[in-house]
């Protein structure tokens, strides 16, 4: 789903350099001055003679085009002057920078002096259209974000915006761009999202594989040498009843030995897609030399990164919802308002749990040092473990503190899960390469509590109870009553 | 893709019940009739009056329609009339019925009693047109198949035409045939094919997940009792330096043991697939009580059924090209027509093989022991191990006895894989569910380069040596000189 904007859309975001217009001129029959992409995925009919393209008349859709990209051709901006201690600087393409992840990332590498492209289809912002969701937070468009990046520290964040799925306008974003590193989180990424219906579930799998897919080709053919640092999930391991390695087991059976993937029991059509990704990825590796990196991450916490503290207009997404977001961030959402803290059956699931600075940190480790041309890699990326009913109690006793009065119920559990069950996965590699872990404190929680409670005004306690069932999932499209 | 019928075409095959009669009037806005399902996903303006649907002019196409469904609502032919015999026996949805494993298998479970229904777009033989290739033996269409197993054994083959991946069209089908099994060959089923470019790789992964995806939906939605027996690949293994388990492997780590799925090391687009598929299987009959058994089965080589071999319009396709072709199946073709026997690289890749009987066979016993409601059953379907040596070896011995000089020649290898492994995999709970394998015999070759020697006019000895190569795929479209 790449965004739309009809030829007549002119987007200037005041500038005193103008470095962002971009515009499409619909009353030309060919793309002039600096729009360098196309797509033939739009029903657009396309004539091609003498190797150049005309169109006809009609709608015109604008899926890749950089927004500095716009600017370099601008009459009198000249060649793009790249200082010598830029041209050291490594060029990460963040695809979903849009996101909860991917922006306090894109923000903390472009403050490390990573030179950073944002590609998204901003896809996930429809989603909560159409879900009738919203952040807790008040969040700014992308353009406003990009705006106010540039003008509080001077750097520029280039914009992509577009589908990987479409690979032309991926293909264009390579070409443009030329990355060192692509951080992929451009996937859909909810779990209860994947199980709401067939056609999410069809929409979950397609979207992150075939993107997926088409990023391994794109490094192929355009950027061999690229490091691919894939965002991946402890959710691919499931649960089983031994330690969790990193990614890889050596087996002894039947007096011989081999190193082989750790096995894989994912638990919703969301948690499968990455383990496809996960072994698409090794094949590739292995088959074309490409160098990657798959984070498997656990739960995410946490609002505030150094960089989206800056200003308000760069303030991160919070999701609470029952489909987006997370256990302690809607715990914390829940005891704002005095809604009970909702656990899913016995709460005895066991996860891994990490602070978004660590999430910024970790992918900043993965670039800093990349994986060889070859090497499938694979870190799991989480600071700590947690039950539900740790988390409960933990969220319980910050509120107390708050003189919030909180109580825990726990509802019927809308997964198929263990509820109770041996967990103990291995984290190690990343502290190896120097992450130093902002472990879950009293006065995280009194931050995030605090946070919750500013903007209670904003919460929809309709959206808090789980709406999506593992089991009762069906083929009939879901929608959503006003 | 799905078979396009234009609205004018007019499909009447002789039988004086006219059981197979398919007829589309375009004349009409309203389909009437016998015809009971259209697709939304063709450019068809449709409208939707009082539950009603009438359909404006123009080209009318037919995905969804079972030939004998036909039948029964010709005028006077009243009710379905089901005999107790019939009423006990197994309805049994074969989805790519029309391939070389597929049809061996519709023949062989008609013939067995089963009530059959063939689910099949007919894309296998749009791949030879568009890549220019042919099976060694001619086959007739599917229709003419069909009418001619009527018309020797007075039964029923049941005919879909039309793309699983089309939901709307999957769903006509279960709520039509009402399977009790589906066995779901409907995948594109080559390594090779999947590694000429970027867009067939894309097109194997969404073909072959997406369309399970729609299969397991669609059990879960019409026929949650209804028992899935997929066909998976002894590919899914890879070659680990341990023994190969079915399907699951009881792991001791640090002092704990679980029994968990078996690490997978797929080496291609199309392998890796099946590995997507197997885990989403998994998850549904731990998630819905999806009865499944996975058939990851070894290389097919042979031609004759006992029912294939009944009439020649019943006869298999057999594939020897560089895309299609198996290895022993392509070594006969070639000592038929005096070409070296093709060995990639060392010829020390080790594999499990079967004869086409075995399978149509293993297919039976796994319908007939289904597995249990949320129990997903693995079984490595084949019968001996041999290296690409080793059967360059044996048909080089079986053509010296018809007095064809053989030679052997190692050609760069294609693909990316060990050529000198350990290999040692478990086949046992098919022979425990009651297998009596066809091994391969000296008989057997025989025939086998009989049947090459017989059509060996057909032989298109450019299609023979392969020209996919794992490494140089690119992302430009290839496509066939003439």
């Amino acid at each position: 789903m790449a965004q739309l904007l009809p030829a007549s859309c002119s987007l200037n975001i005041s500038s005193s350099s103008k470095p962002y217009a971009m515009s499409l001129n619909r009353s030309s029959t060919v793309f002039r001055g600096s729009f360098r992409s196309g797509t033939s995925s739009f029903p657009l009919k396309k004539f091609v003679s003498g190797g150049k393209r005309s169109y006809r008349f009609g709608t015109i859709y604008a899926t890749a085009v950089s927004m500095s990209q716009e600017a370099k051709s601008q009459p009198g901006s000249g060649p793009r002057k790249i200082s010598s201690e830029a041209s050291k600087a490594k060029r990460v393409m963040i695809i979903g920078g849009d996101g909860y992840c991917g922006w306090a990332t894109a923000l903390h590498l472009s403050n490390k002096n990573y030179e950073v492209a944002i590609v998204d289809s901003l896809v996930r912002r429809l989603f909560d259209h159409q879900l009738g969701l919203d952040s807790l937070t008040p969040i700014s468009s992308i353009h406003n974000r990009i705006r106010c990046w540039k003008s509080i520290t001077g750097k520029t964040l280039q914009l992509y915006i577009g589908d990987i799925c479409d690979f032309e306008f991926l293909a264009e974003t390579f070409k443009s761009f030329e990355p060192d590193a692509v951080v992929h989180f451009g996937e859909q990424r909810s779990a209860p999202y994947s199980m709401i219906d067939r056609s999410r579930a069809v929409f979950t799998q397609h979207n992150n594989v075939i993107g997926t897919l088409n990023v391994l080709f794109a490094i192929k053919e355009f950027r061999d040498e690229c490091h691919l640092v894939k965002l991946g999930t402890m959710g691919e391991y499931g649960t089983p009843n031994i330690d969790i390695e990193e990614g890889y087991i050596t087996i002894t059976h039947n007096g011989r030995t081999d190193t082989l993937p750790y096995p894989k029991q994912a638990s919703s059509f969301y948690h499968l897609s990455k383990v496809h990704d996960s072994n698409n990825i090794a094949f590739t590796c292995k088959a074309w030399g490409i160098r990657a990196t798959d984070l498997n991450q656990g739960v995410v916490y946490g609002l505030r990164t150094d960089e989206t503290a800056m200003h308000e207009e760069l303030c991160n997404r919070f999701d609470y919802d029952g489909v987006f977001g997370t256990a302690l961030n809607r715990f914390c959402v829940q005891a704002s308002v005095g809604h009970p803290l909702t656990v899913y059956g016995k709460g005895g699931q066991t996860r891994g749990y990490l602070d978004i600075r660590d999430t910024v940190q970790c992918v900043e480790l993965a670039i800093a040092n990349p994986a060889q041309p070859g090497e499938f890699r694979v870190f799991n990326q989480f600071t700590e473990q947690f039950s539900v009913n740790e988390l409960a109690t933990l969220v319980t006793k910050a509120s107390e503190k708050l003189g919030l009065e909180v109580k825990t119920i726990s509802v019927p559990n809308p997964r198929v899960e263990a509820e109770e069950h041996y967990y103990n996965a291995k984290h190690t590699k990343l502290i190896e390469l120097g992450l130093e872990p902002h472990l879950l404190s009293d006065s995280l929680l009194d931050s995030l509590l605090n946070f919750a409670i500013q903007f209670k005004d904003r919460v929809d306690t309709k959206q808090i109870l789980p709406n999506v069932s593992w089991r009762k999932i069906g083929v009939k499209p879901k929608t959503v009553v006003a």
